[in-house]
């Protein structure tokens, strides 16, 4: 008997249960007694909690999407969090198998990162290169029925009809063309469609479909970032983009920068993972996008993407390791054509992929892209200046005559990452900071409860703290000015920004010494590059006549700002353009046109690259920029003027 | 309690026995009770029996290769044989699961369709076509390692290599060599070999592996006859063949002709079957010939196929219904090249197919490839025919300028097929045969002892009975001299050609007057689409200065017999050239060099199609032909000359 109740308990009291964690979809067995943080822990998911699982910092909150659980009580969730089924991960016991969505990963808002008005706005800059000329067309026929005297195979009236009409010769034909032709033609008496996918170096047919005005052809231009993938779903006829979305590289579980990435893929089967994370992220934004504009996936016949050189290796699942080991040559730059369903992507079985070349291991496609947002390749007189302040910062001088670049390890600050409060620019985002009177105004995406800062928050946060004498040169708090302000948190002192009841999480939201520490290593970083490639170009700054500046800070960059700050140089205001996600403006310029694919990968090849690593000059220039704006104060005459009138009042 | 006796008496006595066909590889579940031939029937396999299941014609014998049987006592089948596991399908009770081998369908002997010898002694013929300049080519390449000043990507490096070295440029590159470029250059230390296809439009780099010297590369050439497949494992750098595989095309069990296949065909799952059963049969041929030459299939990248369109579209899994509904047209004739596991076929992940390109839907690729073993294509002076005497009957006439075609339905007959002890030309076929002093010798293949007749052997039996007297020229038997010859079989009359004691299966081997109806017709329809192709040409016989005639006879078709039965015309003998299995020596052709595939498609679109249904004259001209050799004797000069100083006698 005793036997036999023991097996029903075990029945009743499961000693394992199933968590699976959205956005990542990754799902582990965990025993009865765990907390949800020892779950995430064990899944290796990066979700980071400051209190060290006390339940006080609030870091590790959690959405519950389906099962039971039990959480403690804790003051750092408020209880209407607590009423939608929120929950601190470290709190909470895992009772039941349950669904746990991790809010700091969870979808991006998307008119944040990707705004069509925006992107119109941009469109003079980038005219020279905006043109409807995919490779991806889609051409109309009528074949004429056969009879005995005129009894060509379907094959060969396909052929002579696009030689005549078209003057199309010598083309490829898929297999699975070939294999529908016959019915294809039959059933619609000789009215069809077909596709075409013409490459530099052949034309090939992809597609026979039935003929019909509504039926139209798209591509996906996207932009894969370290941390955040973007795309856009485009009529391929009209170059029209019809919808757009954007989330988490869901890769970040495996680490948040490429080089833990290149290290984590070190085991075949981890370099598949990766690939796989990779493209289940662009599968999913590609469904929604598709989705959301009523387009079949069958539908969509042609992808383009960028990404730094680590992000193409893992998106085409090829070996990142010699990257980031010396000599660090990269399996290639310039990507040839490549079938979409080989890289595991759902879209037309006959699909293909371009990606933008990237000039070597640490100037990416995303660069080479981006440069399309700019008249540098087609100026040969004035000078401009590119910066991609992204997870790293790369920036390019030069014209249509010369180009000169460089890499910089600026980190993701200015994306959100490695700061306390800091995310992406997305709903709930304070995107911009002043400070009048003593007191702090903000605005923050979709006008909600502010949740973090995004990059241009925290460089208006920054330059506003320093001008008005919060922060000091360092970058310390000025406990004088300060202290009413200062809070102490598990980080150290932190300079309020909102109170706890006030924010969305009901968490305070600060800034501690070590975020604007960060900041001010990150700003260090790029603007030291651009001084030493600027040296390396024998140009000084009043030689440049355009800067550019791209990277992931959201749409409302304050260029004076970033100016106070030391991020860009002390130069005429009007010189600035921001350009926002140019790789990805820059990846849909080229699936419209293979022209500039091919004009990318010249640049690729006449484009001068100076490392950094080995540049004498880099490590003394990137000291002196660890001051807020820099150490040399006349590097910035005018944050020095508006500088010295403040502190002088 | 009862109920408990019933199930094991269920569990020891199976119902149901599953039977494997070799060499089919077909399975079927029966009740026990069911004969071999029942389960023969339901899973519709082509094994005939002429007593219709009485067990005295011998014809259902089978071979039982595993499982336990029981057979009633048959005169039809000797000791020996059964001591050999042989048994008649017909008299053996199914008790068992049991693997059956059919040897009407066994695997043929290579020696007799492929005789390496022979094809030596044609090589003059081809000469003009034969090259080795496949469009596969391995080539071998040093890499020299990067260093941080020369640090191009992988890719590029091997680029630059190709163009500076072999001034090779505008590759493409397959993703699966991008996949691996990285560690096969590391380790080997830069040393590798590159794969590469070069087609008409455009190049591809298809593998890169270590280089070795010994490393070799393959192609298969094959031929996909209606009733036979057959194959060579080619080495693709020095042409030489390596070994040669042929067996029943396994599709037979759906159809014996192509108007079968293709009403077989009109369901989906069945086009797919039929598919599946042709590239089964093809695989199982290639593993075999890369096995006994030692090299592996992943070696193996380049594959070359002929046959007519019926089969070539079934290989490629093409609606083949549109070739038999008027107006008979296919889905091509000029067959772009495909990747060989689009096919299903068994060789390196890369490798590519290419098939001889048909005329039109009866006159097909193995008719284009069979005229690269002639001069018709290079001479512009002499006028050859070209007479392909397979399952169907195709003509060729003209010369480098001009070229007329036409098929006829010949019919398998001297492929041995629809012939009571008609068989293929292998192992225990008899291939020659004399009467001389009213006795008949005869030689077999290997000399075993005989199983049956191929068409040469058919061929000399028919003019030997014809000009000795034994059969009328209405191909009745003269019973006055063949009386004593004349057994009586469950179809007729039949001449004996030997005892059942001293043939291979212990049935007596005869020849029916319907098996002679059946050759005389065929020889009919092939003369007169003769004489309508050459009246079509306004060309007499005289004009021709060679004749080359192909088909599946087996290798020692003797010419003069053929005359003397009025297959061939009466002219002078050495105009005649033999060309045996002409369809597989144009595929090995087209294998080794891409000037001889285009050379196949030219004549695809300058050669005139006579159809023949639609050709007032075709009937008469058949009907005329209807008698040995023919209604005009005078058509047969040394032929009547023949006859009648023998009848003389």
């Amino acid at each position: 008997m005793k036997t036999k109740i023991n097996k029903e308990k075990s029945r009743k009291v499961k000693k394992e249960f199933k968590m699976t964690f959205l956005p990542f979809e990754t799902s582990i067995e965990v025993p009865s007694g765990n907390s949800i943080l020892d779950a995430v822990n064990k899944a290796n998911l990066p979700l980071k909690t400051t209190c060290g699982g006390k339940g006080t910092c609030g870091d590790c909150v959690v959405q519950i999407m389906s099962g039971n659980y039990q959480s403690k009580p804790s003051t750092a969730l408020s209880d209407q969090l607590q009423s939608q089924k929120y929950a601190l991960a470290c709190r909470t016991e895992v009772l039941d198998d349950l669904i746990v969505q991790i809010p700091q990963f969870q979808e991006l808002s998307i008119k944040s990162i990707i705004d069509s008005k925006f992107f119109e706005e941009q469109k003079d800059l980038i005219s020279g290169f905006y043109e409807v000329d995919p490779p991806v067309k889609k051409i109309d026929l009528e074949l004429s029925p056969p009879t005995l005297e005129d009894n060509y195979s379907d094959l060969k009236r396909l052929e002579l009809k696009l030689r005549k009409r078209f003057a199309l010769d010598n083309l490829n034909c898929e297999y699975s063309v070939l294999k529908k032709l016959a019915h294809v033609v039959r059933e619609n008496n000789g009215k069809i469609s077909i596709v075409l996918f013409t490459s530099d170096k052949y034309k090939t047919i992809i597609d026979v479909i039935p003929q019909s005005a509504e039926k139209r052809i798209y591509g996906i231009a996207c932009d894969i970032g370290t941390s955040t993938v973007a795309l856009h779903l485009v009529d391929l006829q009209s170059g029209k983009i019809l919808s757009s979305c954007s989330s988490f590289n869901q890769q970040i579980k495996c680490g948040e920068d490429v080089i833990s990435r290149i290290n984590y893929a070190q085991r075949p089967e981890r370099l598949q993972e990766l690939h796989d994370l990779a493209v289940g992220t662009i599968n999913h934004l590609i469904h929604k996008a598709a989705d959301s504009a009523g387009v079949s996936s069958s539908d969509i016949y042609y992808t383009s993407f960028s990404g730094n050189t680590t992000m193409t290796h893992l998106f085409l699942n090829l070996e990142p390791r010699f990257i980031r080991e010396e000599p660090y040559v990269p399996t290639l730059n310039q990507v040839p054509t490549v079938l979409s369903r080989d890289m595991g992507l759902n879209i037309n079985h006959e699909g293909r992929t371009v990606c933008a070349a990237s000039v070597g291991s640490y100037v990416g496609g995303d660069i080479t892209a981006g440069l399309l947002c700019t008249p540098i390749l087609r100026d040969s007189e004035k000078i401009s200046l590119f910066i991609d302040a992204g997870t790293n910062g790369e920036l390019v001088v030069g014209n249509k005559d010369w180009l000169m670049t460089c890499a910089c390890s600026a980190g993701p600050a200015f994306e959100g990452t490695g700061i306390k409060c800091g995310m992406p620019a997305s709903e709930g985002a304070i995107e911009g900071i002043r400070i009048h009177d003593g007191k702090l105004d903000y605005k923050a995406i979709d006008d909600t409860k502010p949740k973090g800062l995004c990059g241009s928050g925290l460089i208006d946060l920054l330059a506003e703290l320093f001008i008005h004498g919060y922060v000091d040169r360092r970058g310390k708090f000025s406990m004088k000015k300060a202290k009413k302000k200062i809070v102490e948190t598990e980080e150290g002192k932190g300079f309020l920004i909102e109170q706890g009841k006030h924010s969305f999480w009901g968490k305070e939201l600060v800034i501690t010494e070590n975020d604007i520490s960060h900041l001010i290593r990150t700003k260090g970083a790029v603007y030291s590059a651009c001084s030493v490639l600027l040296k390396g170009a024998g140009l000084s700054l009043d030689k440049i006549d355009s800067f550019y500046v791209a990277g992931g800070f959201g749409q409302h960059l304050k260029v004076e700002n970033a100016i106070r700050i030391g991020l860009l140089p002390d130069v005429d205001r009007s010189k600035f353009h921001y350009l926002g996600n140019s790789s990805l403006i820059g990846a849909y310029l080229i699936l419209l046109s293979n022209k500039n694919k091919d004009f990318v990968n010249e640049i690729t090849d006449k484009i001068t690259y100076i490392e950094l690593n080995t540049e004498p000059t880099y490590m003394n220039e990137y000291t002196g920029a660890l001051f807020l704006p820099h150490t040399e104060m006349d590097l910035f005459p005018s944050v020095k003027k508006l500088f010295s009138s403040i502190t002088d009042e």
